[in-house]
């Protein structure tokens, strides 16, 4: 008989079905045994009155994999309105341990390091695995947001020849006896996939030899990665973003409805326009001095709080971050743009500000991005600006020789979208076997 | 003016509108100069009367990036029946450089090595990018189908702590200190996740350093990996990847049509049903001896042209694969079952054929997979028939301690995929950056 799951139950009441999971409870009454089986898409209530099968259950505990034929009967007393009753059950997998933590409770009892380390087994929990379910269907949402949009998807290399965000935080590896690097990015490839296609996206892991132990960094991640051709300026490429967020929010309202009710999590809307304010005024509303070069972590949660007090908004764009700040390839703002002011400082005053953008989505830095340099000319005087030499980025400079339209693009880190969205404290517990300074295994 | 692609001027005859894209070519004659636009979409022919500007065009080589505002006139004589006429032109990206070989010719005359060097633009030929764009709606097909069969999408790690599939041919990195791997392949992580969601796959790049030199082998390559539980035997996988397998194709006929055209691609077939011959079979088919262990590239031809000639199929399943010669994770052939043939020579006869299986295509081994082993006592008895230590593998063999269903999967090289499909005679043209032994960049 063809396998059915447990959602589908009610469909087939007063009919004899066969299910198959894992024992997730069991409760031994005196005259009766009730069997909670687990599968993919939840529970199942098995009753069991034969003292042959009761018995038997005695030997069958949590986590055994069983499969179990038996008639569906309605009862309104049963978790899900209905129940398997006059069960013949098959043994599939059995266990050789207990888990590490019990599995049928409503929260896992366990430490995060704990959890980590019995990952396998960790996962299985409704309240772990409803994470994963919401991070793939937000990516679901991102590659039909951009597919709708004449977006191609790419697969760039991870080991590269040189450093390509900047030569630290880098993990160094031996190429057939040469040395090579794990990319931190695909930003120089994506970059040179516009002159091909126009418009790509890649969603793969990135590499960051992140030396400190802190709650939102992970040595390896998911980056969702855009960019595309033909813009006029980073507001276009802010535009997308916005598209692009709201199609992965609707992705996860379409595809993970059963995990946003396990967390407990009501999605956040965007607004068809996010509020966006330049950095300067960026570090007045968060009382920050007028000479910081950068947003701190207090000072986005100000920003955050700023956003939903005034604007209603979960997310916030803050622009035209300085050119200091910012990798060698940002554009910087046009004079007479919105987005250019004078510096503050002894900042030079034509290229004290970009055309590069942070989101923060409830007050942490969620997505970076701009509009990036496209003329060879200008990279090299780029990097002759900043005293830096050519060379380390020689192939990716080479590459703008030959025509390019102006461009941006962001780059989205999956774990920090749904630990945000989940209100998880710690990156990790939505990633599945998280990497990081002390964590290789498992 | 918004700007529009190439591909949608027919439906604007009579109309001012604006495009955008590369100077694929001109042709300046006396008194008119044409101009063929390439955009993402097509081509475009503008027809430049005025004198001024057909001065200026002699100064905007190929590869110019350029947006042309101008009237959309039908032309049965033009390549699309329709040319842009009486065009302003805006600068937007100049070269720097001409491009080390002609991208308007129909195909590049460049070396394949010539092409890598400079694959930034030798991608933007139309018979290079295509081969990509068959790639990502390959990819699209693939997940669609899985989407539609409940199964859900994972990340796993790519830096592991050992080495996945054999200790050779691994990558070696320094991780804060410690010793790790890039993974080979998924297999250990997506096993462990079908004790979470039970259906899983994951699209990510796996490692192998291959010390060969070959047309088919690629350092970094893109795995798309399928694993799933509650199977019987490996017959359930086999049926999934031909699923999967004409999800692909409907994938690239319905978004990659185009690309199809330009390299004369013609789509193969899939079989209701793939045919498939036992492992001894296929030797004897191939004429091959009987006490081989394996079945080599030759065998692999012999094979697939039989599968043309006898079942008009491009692809054929070889199954039963000698147990000696999978890993010890393959599930045996059970006593009884198709699969299950007396050994020949020496080996033991209950282990010797596997419910492991290749499935090749056009005569190359396309798709390697199997039902695994489910239970922790048989992987530790896998391991010691075998005399192979746990300790390598002990992370991995513990997670089967918690009780995991029948299940298997299967890998299918994407590259290898659209090499076949697109009858390119070395993987490496259709990698947009490929790594090889010799090569790690651009």
């Amino acid at each position: 008989m063809r396998r059915v799951l447990s959602t589908s139950l009610p469909t087939h009441v007063g009919r004899s079905v066969t299910i198959a999971g894992w024992v997730h409870r069991r409760r031994l009454l005196k005259s009766v045994a009730f069997l909670i089986l687990r599968d993919a898409a939840g529970l199942t209530q098995v009753v069991v009155t034969d003292p042959d099968l009761r018995a038997r259950l005695v030997e069958l505990p949590e986590e055994t994999v069983l499969e179990v034929t038996g008639e569906v009967a309605a009862n309104e007393a049963a978790p899900a309105g209905v129940e398997l009753v006059k069960p013949a059950v098959r043994l599939l997998g059995e266990p050789a341990v207990a888990p590490p933590f019990d599995l049928y409770r409503p929260a896992l009892a366990a430490t995060l390091p704990t959890q980590l380390d019995h990952a396998s087994v960790a996962l299985r929990h409704p309240t772990r695995s409803a994470a994963l379910r919401i991070s793939a269907a937000a990516v679901a949402g991102f590659r039909a947001t951009l597919d709708a949009r004449d977006f191609v998807e790419v697969h760039t290399p991870k080991v590269v020849a040189s450093a390509t965000e900047s030569g630290a935080n880098v993990f160094a590896l031996d190429y057939f006896g040469r040395p090579a690097y794990l990319a931190q990015s695909p930003q120089f490839y994506k970059q040179l996939m516009v002159g091909v296609f126009e418009r790509v996206y890649e969603v793969g892991p990135v590499f960051r030899a992140e030396p400190h132990d802190t709650a939102r960094h992970l040595a390896q991640y998911t980056s969702l990665d855009v960019e595309f051709g033909f813009i006029a300026d980073h507001r276009d490429v802010m535009a997308m973003l916005r598209d692009v967020l709201a199609g992965m929010l609707a992705g996860v309202a379409e595809r993970a409805g059963g995990a946003l009710a396990t967390l407990g999590v009501e999605l956040p809307s965007v607004p068809a326009e996010i509020p966006s304010v330049h950095f300067t005024e960026a570090l007045r509303i968060a009382g920050a001095a007028a000479d910081e070069p950068d947003l701190a972590p207090a000072h986005e949660r100000a920003l955050g709080e700023w956003a939903r007090t005034e604007h209603g908004s979960d997310f916030l764009f803050v622009t035209g971050y300085p050119m200091a700040k910012r990798p060698f390839y940002t554009h910087p703002a046009r004079p007479g743009s919105v987005e250019h002011r004078p510096a503050v400082g002894d900042g030079g005053a034509e290229a004290a500000y970009s055309n590069g953008f942070d989101l923060l989505f409830r007050g942490v830095e969620l997505v970076t991005g701009g509009q990036r340099l496209h003329r060879h000319s200008d990279y090299l005087a780029a990097l002759a600006a900043r005293g830096e030499p050519v060379e380390p980025v020689a192939a990716y400079v080479a590459a703008f020789q030959y025509g390019m339209p102006p461009h941006g693009g962001f780059a989205i880190g999956l774990e920090r979208f749904v630990s945000r969205l989940t209100g998880a404290a710690n990156v990790r517990e939505v990633a599945a076997f998280p990497r990081d300074l002390h964590r290789l295994t498992p």
